[in-house]
Order: structure tokens, then sequence, then C-alpha cells
């Protein structure tokens, strides 16, 4: 028989947050594997299971643990933080499950800073958006500008992980004079600190603003498209209905308004 | 005391792809309103409750039901296929609350067809990416080719919600038309229909093979970035742990490689 290893996106951190399919999944597993932040976050609830990790940066040992493991005939569960499809080791498990052709891999998706973040602030992402990471570990800066350009070029309502951490302080600042190359100023901005964890903070501004602030690894930013605004003290990107405050055409060719 | 309503995200209608917050707000809910299709995947489990619906396209009038009811004291529950922050009602509902002071919103995510589509798929969207619908009922067409342009101009993976409709069936040769002016005919992409729904199915092909296949509007749609590739009929973006295929940049300057 195959062995089958569950990677399980477990969201922002809450239980409550997880589905019932990646609840099962850890319930069914023998070894839950993953970063220690993100196994700490467990809590109680899965106490009686064998847990293994590896340090930061060590993903790749991380994954070969995983089908060693299930080599042993061990129901194994891999654990990242959000969606394990988004950022997370879904990838990297199917670029080496290549040497282990008896090994099976089930992605059990969660819900990524994107959703939950975008739920704090009210609704930043309702229409067409673009996910980029400033982490340039693993892609070249370069490439991260050319990304941070072209959504901006496309109007795309942008979230941005990884926007900092101890080695890259400056990083969202630099994002954020590639936006103000093409995007203005007064651009709705927002964003979150440990979204659904203890001491969550959220905090809307422009993008003029958002260029002096400081954040940290645990924050995700949302940067409104040319039709976003306040409303509330929310964070909200339209789904169309209204005319684009920016290009002057008419989102909505059925003759409605929003009142 | 000022009246709530939970605008709750059902990701793609199975019960067990819900969160339990989802659920609880749902249980806590004197009313459920939402389109009849989402209404009807819920099942038997809230069979007791309340149930309004408005028809598809009357979206606005769905919205003002939830404030009306909620203003008559009930707890109300509004549902959306998805994440209600992605392509979902939270901004519609922000937007009609400026007329309704006394009641507030909360937003809880569920997964999005881009996360429970993926992680069937393999791991399509496991670096940056964008998401583009190809609905034009409230965005200009015009608007729509500008975004794919600047999604492929950027190397992101691409997801593409609503490819099809009764009244848009080319939309999604006419969508890979644009992305075939810049990226290659080979570019590694694959569809998922029904996710998560009885009659799931999934399917892998090029840019070009893409161009020719007929999906419907329960289809997702995902288009790899230049480094994509397919690994035992999964379709991979790679983090980036590898060299590049089309850049020839090494996208990980740690020295590692795997193997």
């Amino acid at each position: 028989m195959k062995h089958k290893i569950f990677i399980v996106g477990m969201g922002p951190g809450r239980e409550d947050m997880m589905t019932r399919q990646a609840l099962q999944a850890l319930e069914q597993s023998d070894v839950i594997i993953g970063y220690t932040v993100y196994m700490d976050l467990l809590g109680e609830r899965f106490a009686g299971k064998e847990r293994m990790s590896t340090p930061m940066r060590q993903e790749e040992k991380r994954c070969r643990l995983c089908f060693q493991e299930a080599g042993k005939g061990k129901q194994v569960a891999l654990i990242c933080s959000g969606d394990a499809g988004i950022y997370g080791m879904a990838s990297l498990m199917y670029e080496i499950g290549k040497e282990y052709p008896d090994t099976e891999l089930q992605v059990i998706p969660g819900i990524t800073a994107a959703s939950s973040g975008a739920a704090i602030l009210g609704a930043p992402i309702n229409h067409d958006f673009c996910v980029i990471s400033l982490s340039d570990l693993l892609t070249p800066w370069e490439k991260i500008e050319k990304r941070l350009a072209a959504a901006a070029e496309g109007d795309f309502a942008i979230v941005i992980y990884n926007p900092s951490s101890h080695k890259r302080k400056d990083y969202l600042k630099r994002a954020c004079d590639i936006l103000l190359g093409i995007l203005e100023e007064e651009r709705c901005c927002g964003y979150v600190e440990n979204i659904g964890r203890e001491g969550m903070k959220t905090q809307i501004c422009t993008l003029k603003e958002l260029r002096e602030r400081e954040v940290n690894m645990f924050t995700t930013v949302f940067i409104g498209n040319s039709g976003s605004e306040y409303i509330d003290g929310k964070l909200i990107t339209k789904r169309g209905y209204q005319i684009e405050r920016d290009t002057g055409i008419c989102g909505n060719n059925r003759g409605e308004t929003t009142v």
C-alpha cells in the first residue's frame, strides 16, 4: 500500500479558523511535523501526537523527515501556517517526492493571510488582486520589484507577505518607493499584525504613510486598487458596482448603481 | 445595542472545508441569507434556520435584505461561496452599511477557489500570484485584458475565476490569446471543475491547449509562472529553491539546491 502524507494548512493559528478536514488529518496522524512556532500554536489538542521539527530555513530537511517517517509506516502530517500551497511547503514536498514514488501527497488547504487579514481590514481584495512576498531569500529582489511594478500598472489590489524581517528592515519602504512611482500618494492601504492571534494590531493609512511605518515579519500589508476607499475605518475595494474613480469608466453595464 | 451581521465564507461548499468559526456563526444566526445554489450546499445541518434568498444578480437587494432583517433584531448570516471577501459580498455590504450605522459587520473568511483548486492540482500558486475574474458584468473587458497582460509581464502564477458563462463562452480563449502574446505556448496550466463537490474534474495542459478547452462557470483555471512544471501529473510552482528556467538567475542565494 502507498504511504500518504497530509500537507496541512492551519490558517492563522487559531483552531476555530482551521477546517474540519485539516483537524481530522491531524487527528488521523501519528506524527505531526512542522516549524516549532506553528507547532506551539496547535496547543493541547494534539499533545498526545509525536511531534518533530527542524529549525527555520531547514525546510528541505523538514520535508525529507516527512518522507522518512512515512516510510516507517507512520501516518505523517506536515503543518504550515496559512495555506500549505501559498508560500508553504507543498511545492517542495512534490519536488522531493520524486524520490519517494511509494508516497502519495494530499494538500489540505487553509485560510491564507490574504483572506484572514482582509476579513479584519474590511474588504480590501474584493476584486482582482496580486499576492507578492518581499522575501528575497528565494527570489532575486529585481524580480520582486518587477512584480510590484506590474501589479501597480495592472491596477490590482496588492497583498504583501513577509514585508520585513531582522535582516530586511527597509524592504517595505523600498517596495513603497516602487509603487509610489506609479500610484498616487493617497492610495488607500492597511495592514494587520498577528492576524487572529494575541496582540493583533490593525491600521489603515495612505501609501505615503505606509512607506514610513515599521512593520514586522508577522504583518500582512494590503494596498487598494484605484477604486478602494475607507468606509467607517475599514479598507474597501469595490466589486465594480460603481463608477471607477480614476478612469471614469462605468464598471457596471447593467445600469445598476449602489446608492 | 448594535446589530451585527456575519458575512460568512463557506469555502467550496463542503461542510468539512468550512472553519468552525464559520459554522458557529451560522449556528448562532436566526436567518441565513444567500444565493440559493450555496444555500442548498449547506444541506440538512441548518434546516431549522429561517432562510432567505434573492435570484442571481440581485446582489444589492440581497444585501439590503440582510440589514432589514438585522433591524428587526434577528441575528443574520449572509453566506458566500469561497471567501466572502474575494469576489464575494463583503465590499457591497460595507458600502450599503453606510446607511445602517446601527449595524456592525463581521467578515468570516473561507477557503477561496484559488486555495482549494490549488490543493487539488498540486501546488500551482506556491509563489507570487494574481487572481483575475473574466466576468465583465462589473468590470470593463479592456481592464481585464490589461490585468492579464500585467500578470504575464510580471511572471506571476495566475488564477482565473469565472472563465466562462452562457453569455461569455469564448472569454477564456480571448484571455489565452492575450497571454499567448507574452508567454510561451508550452506554459504549464491546469484547471479544476466543481472543486470539492460531486463531479469534480481536474486537467493539466499547456497554455496553447487551454485555449481550445471548453470550461464552465464552475471552473477555476491556473496558469503557472516561468518556473512551473508538471510533477507526476500535478502542476507545481516552485518557491524558488532551484535555478529559474527562463531567466538563468539563481533564485536561491543560500547555496542550497533541491536534489
